[in-house]
């Protein structure tokens, strides 16, 4: 029992400091560890199992929508980056430079790809002729490096691991529809399988990717009441393959610009998984992604029959479930402590009393309730736990984000509220950056987005009292 | 018809010019596209999926042996490198190295990892304390960068990607054990899945890895007689644990340094793939890695039903094989030339006069044989078609690697045959670096590995006539 209590105490609790309760997790839970590399994380195997299970369930969505995976160079020459002038401006400051290819000095410096819109153009101009070969749906699995000054696990780092996709159309509106497609893409995701409800908008001109004609976002609320920005996704115009001269034959036996788009959803969903659904005992993982979802523990595992049986469950369950049985050495009390603070969905226990009765115990991470379930039923009532599991997960969530949003219209309100809460605030914007600057300076607020379906009502900006019919949620962003 | 030529003359003959058959094939067959990033490659999207085949197949092998995945960082400070002394001077001059992060110069320089054993190490060091949590049994997939001077497709590039495993161990015993199996494990998949017969064995000192106690190999014979090494394992001893001072508490309760081993297999054995089994109409890919198993091309597809029927057998066939039905414009012809180029390993036709008689035709890619088969006993047909096709690519190239092996005793015997033909020769040898040396320079022969089950018996060295029992087969090497 003192292992147990250790190891439950050597977390911070939410309350009392809710950066360290995250970095404890990220640790404690075995998901990262930190490197002698500085500003650069190591992804440990529980950390990299969660990773590979999201890029399954979205690589799945990739691919049932026709897009394709390919890799492209890690590096890009100075002079490609610099092709499109808002990109390079973006981007130039923030990241790695190679000036050497072993004792040879490079006769043009290199960056390490910090995303790849640049080496895309450079391929499509190589290959594309005719209208008849549009579109092009890419996307690219890698990682990629940005000089960030401050870092933090998942949520800020030198380098981050995501999807990036990036396709070419033949018309504006087919490059919008695919914008929008996945965004809703990444929000259906969040929603339905990381359980993470999301407000769907489009970013303010200040706050959208360098070189996009539009950025669309979908922003998640941390149990903090801080915003987090959990996947983009771009439109870009003709801008790019005007810059790079990439044109094809179009049906009108003319030369065209195609349009094109790009999209990414990186470990930072990780992040929001940790903030969103973690408490004070650990991690608590939504069962899509969960690297086992569910733990088999065996109660008084040295009595006659008990591993049998756990390993005869875990044989039974085994098609339906990603399942650990841990028969180590442990007491079940420190077994109990490591899976909680591991966040797996469900535990089930089987003692020689469980047995004796044809039943074992099964208890949800996130409420910690217990059931006891005849072995005769096990695959109904998991299936229905699994499921409640979900909903109470999203919908504690989504209380969360609708308790903590207000709608204010005055700027001492505002600056009163932002002072006081942590938390999404609702108000019209005369879109100006100067007004948005100054919501940045009195309250400390970012735009996170102009959300989706609350456009075109009339009232006015806090800041310069201008009549506008533009809505924009404001918050504190990770 | 016009088309149909146009495509196959386009590529080289093998017997006409090897290197640029190989480059022909790289190009039409989609797989890769030239960068204006001197020396690194777009992996196409038809090519990257053979690459996520052989993710597939391989991290499917890597985790039914307990290996676990994991992330680490893409930059190596200077003096990481420079920890192991053996491991830097075979690794420093050709990486690449960062010296600016944005506008701010480094303190210390970072190369781009050319392997990630430093880094492993690092990660250890932190995490390690007790026997019980040994073995660490971890693979990172990702690419790497070393700063070759002449590069081709897939063979030898800026980039490449792969899998390195990583692995710590108690004692030298299970250490020794884990780098034979991982290296069985590369053997097997390319005998009985890339369907490429290989010869087993250890480097010499001179070509084993830098910091490794011993290197092991698994090398392939190309069409052409050149050798391809296609996979390699390698055991550390350990030398990097004492240099990185990585301990754990042991058995005796004493303090002891861990054993470790290391093994990558990259994106070159897609080069192994080609120039093992493509022939002059294109590639040819085994099934296990091929993204289409099966293409379907409709004849006639104007004609009523043809496309139903087409449609129907894809949805019958598709929950057995990756399938791709191309009910394009273009001409049938035209159709079969590019799956031929594409290396799909079986070619289904069906049109009005097949559906009559309820049959359609298979053709093999790689002997362009035609069966008519009745469709009632399609899936059976093609499960032996498949069983006879993986068996015969496999034994051409088996046949291929016996008749381009030599057993040769005197050097002038050995420089005359390497003269006139590429291919194996194998010889003794003793053991010295000056003798090994002397083959390279008079006979143009690297030793491509000391192989298995062929060492002890007596013999003299060609060069310089010393007794040994030591066997090695020489080759000349992509």
């Amino acid at each position: 029992m003192a292992n147990d209590k250790k190891l439950v105490k050597s977390i911070t609790s939410r309350d009392e400091d809710f950066a360290q309760w995250f970095t404890d997790i990220c640790l404690k839970a075995e998901l990262v560890d930190y490197s002698t590399v500085k500003g650069f994380m190591f992804v440990r195997p529980y950390g990299y199992a969660i990773w590979e299970n999201i890029q399954k369930c979205l690589d799945r969505r990739f691919k049932a929508t026709g897009h394709v995976n390919m890799a492209l160079p890690l590096l890009i020459p100075e002079s490609l980056l610099q092709k499109e002038k808002d990109h390079v401006e973006g981007f130039a400051p923030e990241v790695a430079w190679i000036d050497f290819g072993g004792k040879e000095k490079l006769e043009e410096r290199m960056c390490v790809r910090p995303t790849s819109e640049v080496l895309f153009c450079d391929h499509w101009k190589n290959i594309l002729q005719s209208y008849r070969q549009l579109p092009f749906l890419y996307n690219q699995w890698c990682s990629v490096v940005r000089w960030e000054k401050t870092t933090r696990p998942f949520l800020r780092g030198r380098e981050f691991w995501w999807n990036e996709g990036h396709t070419l159309h033949e018309t504006a509106e087919q490059a919008k529809a695919e914008t929008l497609q996945q965004l809703e893409t990444y929000a259906d995701f969040l929603e339905t399988e990381l359980m993470v409800p999301v407000i769907r908008g489009q970013k303010t001109e200040s706050e959208k990717f360098a070189g996009a004609e539009a950025t669309y976002t979908v922003e998640a609320m941390m149990h903090d009441g801080k915003a987090l920005q959990s996947g983009t996704s771009h439109y870009f115009g003709d801008g790019f393959t005007k810059a790079f001269d990439i044109t094809f034959a179009d049906r009108n036996n003319g030369i065209s610009h195609p349009f094109q788009t790009s999209w990414g959803m990186s470990t930072r969903v990780i992040g929001a998984l940790i903030m969103c659904h973690g408490d004070d005992e650990g991690l608590v993982l939504p069962p899509a992604v969960a690297p086992y979802q569910l733990v088999i523990i065996p109660v008084a595992q040295h009595k006659e029959g008990v591993l049998e049986k756990a390993n005869e469950l875990k044989e039974r369950l085994e098609k339906l479930y990603r399942i650990k049985l841990d028969d180590s050495e442990n007491s079940p009390g420190w077994k109990f402590s490591e899976y909680e603070m591991k966040g797996v969905p469900v535990r089930l226990e089987i003692g020689p009393k469980d047995i004796e009765k044809n039943q074992c115990v099964l208890v949800r991470r996130d409420t910690r309730e217990k059931l006891f379930v005849s072995l005769d039923n096990l695959e109904e009532e998991l299936a229905n736990l699994y499921k409640s599991l979900e909903q109470d997960l999203y919908n504690r969530a989504k209380e969360n984000l609708v308790t903590r949003t207000v709608e204010l219209e005055k700027m001492e309100e505002i600056i009163t509220q932002a002072d006081k809460n942590d938390g999404f605030i609702k108000s019209h914007w005369c879109g100006s950056a100067e007004c948005e600057q100054a919501m940045k300076d009195q309250a400390g607020l970012s735009s996170r987005c102009m959300p989706f379906g609350e456009q075109g009502t009339k009232g006015v900006c806090p800041v310069c009292g201008k009549e506008t019919e533009t809505v924009v949620v404001w918050g504190k962003a990770y």
